[in-house]
């Protein structure tokens, strides 16, 4: 990815169909803006992709926006490399499926109904991403919520003419400044995964918790919060014996911004060895790190402060990403992360979480992932 | 260090003699300013600082500051927290010294005569650096260039305001931008140790390999540069059998942002495990780590494209102590990382390197540093 | 001024004795930071400040900085430069007042106890700068609260450290965020001189009010936030038949930031042509140049949308001051504008206020500002 | 312009007829992002504006993209409100011109071959750009040199990996940084404009003269810098009697930062009084204001110091955008300014010059400019 217009490579891998454009059922990627309320980079690395996409197939861009989640997630600080990976599912007879098989990578989309502006960061935005992670599980053909590790959200969020808008005409707003208005988006988003996953009971959840009880979190949801979305976009990953082919999946969280310890425990978990770095065979086998992180609230990490919260200028989530960014990259010896900052209730406080997509240690027989039905994973 | 202005915890070290200020000879720290050519904070620092010790010596601050060098780098991007370490060291009787011990940590330092502006990023200012670190050498008692391990230089540079005027005034200039100004005063810092060290062959020293020869270079060179000094200020650490005490140093290259393995390979030296991360009891034997690196220039690191010079939000080196401090931290479990960036001629092309001065394996019978003479160093 | 530790120009003023250090009773400048929490530029130069006046009166900086009332603003962006007003007084006998004598600039200043971290942002806050606003109109012995034309306050705010630490020991705090606390302190400073002066009713004040009703204003209320400030400190600034001198001091409202006729009229006030801009003659009338701006938060200026409020790089305030200094600057001709942003409260809704200090149209036969008792305004 | 992809207002002109899109010649425009080389809102509305017009019209995007010059300049700090001009005219029998008219506003659009990744920076990109404005000349009917009042051109410039890439290749690169790439690339482009226009003598440009020798200059020459286009695009604004229709151009050179002066000059050339501030009804006469501008590179105004150029934290062109904007949309009353940072050998050392767009004071027959030939000039 040259800049965030630039879509040679898929276009590349759907001219030589090793990338078959009405497989595709999901795109997660880094671009390179700021990652905040005025990074554009997002709706245009968007607009770039679907207009490649209308050409290869008989669908207009804005079809396929309403299809095909796009999670981009803005600011690749310090090392970090601008990249995507497209998730792509083929079909097959159930019957194909082979007895006993290894439950293998899963994916599940759903689009929520728009969401009100008056309803960002409040309780109905919570059910909204909550109904739409059950229909993603179902088209994941998931039945477990254990067996879900990563739940990625695009939330909707609003600029502060929007907000100022909106007041004027006579709504009540959460957050009225734009970093507050992302925070409460992103925090729906986790809570609306944690119910749906059965990570948090209801009866806690309230909006008097939203940004304040960290003891409530999903450490399988990672959410993105953007002007450009007008809905929920849900993108659900697991493991699931419905499904085969050579990807699974693994997650963890991390109890704050220095634990390398949760990195080389899912490398462990996916039997890779990565000590101290991930080799370069071993490389081949990894499909996709997403990563989420925030700046501890308060103000210091293992006894020590740090200064990403009172700085005016670098955002605090650009600082965190950088740092986190620079951990995982160093562990894998790739600088093509996906991280994300606002943890908001994603992960415990002051930490997140990490999903690793890997090929399975034993050879499949499939090159792709497969279900009943069926699904693959690529990252070109 | 709640703030730059803040002493208080060396002011107590003192009120209770657990730090002599006689014994002080250099302090390296971090402060939380922007690290570029407007960062006040280390100025604000060193004010504090010598209005405290000031206090305690019968010296006034405009003689301390040229007694003592401090080196404050700017920048505690990410995780980063600022703090400081004070280098003590005491003198003894040489007949002290017990029999076949094993070399402990050596401090020397100097002060060049002042760099005149039109020195600054030259040849002239190259050899100034070198003449004070074969002065530290000689201060720190160490014969052997081998045995040196840190070279940490604060060099001057200018403002933008100074160039013009110096230029209006008719001298001719090297660089008239303050990133280029700061970046070949650190490159003369470099080649400097470099000559000094026999790093380099002084035949291929000149002023057009500054910045552009980058198989130039130190792997024992940290340096930083500030409009605050008008002449190079140099600290040597090395290990050397004239000295006794609990503490020792030592260092590696870095090969990239991303060289991981480096971390591990320096704690190896020490006997300190670290797998994955330094665990609490080994956590108090490490006294400081410190840290250079810089963007790869190329626009790339290990085949994937970095964005960090083309940002014009976030200056480039304030990404890079963003990234390399989050993997140092994560490896140590600490963030009191002494990170600094602009690497030129420090360190391979796009890397750079770490030391860590930490206590001995064995237990050492005195408390600290001591030479033929003495030295110890603390961190408050 | 060179940088914010330079203070060689009053330096020199105090050796020369064109400005007397007994007589200094305040000081107002703007130093080049960023303006936000982590601004350490303000305090670096009051240490500056207060270790030169310590050297010409026999007071510690202690005692000092609890007497002379310093309020540095941070960031010189755009075309603003660095500078600093010194305010004088000097008493003579009232005796010595001559009849019928036209009113001249009055100072007055007043330091309020410490305000505890849980008031900060709350009514308490409030009453405790009105209660110094009261102090600091008497110190200046202006009786009629419409003789006032600037209250000049700095008021204490919280890092995101001190929040969370207040909050662990079971404080209830107004405002989690840095910039919440700062704008929180800033619209208690403004309410706080509202009620002193009279400018609203103090019915209409409540906690609910403070950022949200925007009709509730001072046109004479300029305040700063600041962490490194533990107490509210006034500096009160009107025309006083009581004082004689050479000043004066007039104000206006800004309707907005694009307001370029409130410019023109407070130098009609002063009966300064200045159109289309003040003259080299004219020029040496102008003593002090004080504005207060914010960014609309509507997010649109007469209709049109501005782009302050969504944007991650760059900081509302600091946007704002470069855009409302360029424009006050191209007037005056000249770049030693003290302008401060966060103007909540503080003239209009999107606006703010102009005060400016001249030298009155016809000569004084006194060179300095005297009352009853008396004052001089110098501007180094 | 709600965000760089709104194209919605000139899509409902289009719609409604207002403006025919075959009439369209060229677009300015000014997009919300940092105006450096990571600023991709000027892409992504080229981007979006291409794809609205391929409705309207049977061309691609990639053919409208050579055809029809879009000049975006990134960066509305401050008060700055993103916007765009469309430029359109139509064209008509010369025999219909009336005898006598007088000239009205001519425009002529050129586009360069692609300018080689070695040339920028170079003599030949200089000789590039010159040809290409002597072509627009010509397709403006503009034959005396002396009625161009504006000429804005887009010039190439390359990303940090791009330059990297080239030097490996062997090629000797004009500039290694970014943003001395684009400082070098819009010097070109002044410096070919002014030998087009005959404003310096062709044996004083030299490269050694680029970026070192203020006195050459063109006050007509706006250049912007972007890695997004690959060759030179050019619009040529200025008066000619072979045009007729209800708008004019007129331009002044800009002193410095501060030179309120020469706004109001040019409000005068087009006998719009404006004083102190253009009022609603003059309001609707102006069409279009562009204005380019830069930090001091000696680092002062008037006598003082400004601190643009040693920010680390905020680019000197945002500094000087926001500053400039601030000043000129103040005496306009409208935040619509298309100002431009880096103008390099565009005006004079320090300063730089506003053109503004404006209905004549009679009134015309013809609601659009037309030429013997013609054109109009729309904002919407």
């Amino acid at each position: 990815m040259r800049d965030p217009g630039d879509v040679s490579q898929l276009r590349s891998a759907l001219k030589d169909s090793s990338v078959q454009a009405a497989e595709i059922v999901a795109v997660i990627g880094k671009t390179e803006g700021n990652g905040g309320v005025n990074d554009f980079t997002r709706a245009y690395f968007t607009q770039s992709l679907m207009l490649l996409l209308s050409q290869f197939l008989n669908e207009d861009r804005d079809t396929l926006v309403q299809r095909i989640p796009c999670v981009f997630s803005g600011g690749t600080e310090g090392v970090l490399s601008p990249h995507y990976m497209v998730f792509c599912r083929s079909l097959s007879d159930a019957a194909a499926q082979p007895e006993g098989a290894k439950p293998s990578l899963a994916i599940g989309t759903a689009f929520s109904p728009r969401v009100p502006a008056a309803h960002i960061g409040r309780r109905q935005h919570v059910e909204s991403v909550k109904t739409a992670v059950q229909a993603a599980m179902a088209d994941a053909q998931i039945e477990d919520p254990d067996d879900v590790h990563l739940v990625q959200v695009k939330v909707p969020c609003l600029t502060a003419a929007r907000v100022a808008e909106e007041i004027a005409q006579g709504e009540d707003m959460a957050g009225s400044q734009p970093g507050q208005s992302m925070a409460l988006a992103r925090a729906c988003g986790a809570l609306g995964v944690a119910l749906a996953l059965g990570d948090i009971a209801p009866e806690l959840m309230s909006e008097g918790a939203m940004l304040n009880d960290r003891s409530l979190f999903s450490t399988r949801a990672s959410i993105s919060a953007g002007v450009e979305v007008a809905c929920n976009e849900v993108i659900l990953l697991g493991n699931s014996p419905r499904w085969s082919g050579p990807l699974q999946i693994r997650h963890r969280p991390m109890q704050d911004a220095l634990d390398i310890g949760a990195i080389y425990q899912v490398l462990d978990d996916l039997q890779i060895g990565g000590r101290p770095q991930v080799t370069a065979s071993e490389h081949a086998k990894i499909a996709g790190v997403l990563v989420k992180g925030e700046p501890d609230r308060r103000g210091s990490i293992r006894g020590h402060r740090h200064t990403m919260l009172d700085d005016t200028d670098i955002d605090p989530q650009r600082h965190l990403r950088g740092a986190l960014g620079g951990l995982v990259a160093g562990v894998f010896g790739d600088s093509r992360i996906f991280i994300s900052g606002g943890a908001e209730h994603q992960g415990p406080d002051g930490g997140g979480l990490i999903a690793v997509i890997a090929h399975t240690p034993s050879d499949s027989t499939s090159p792709v992932n497969v279900r009943h039905v069926a699904g693959s994973s690529t990252r070109p």
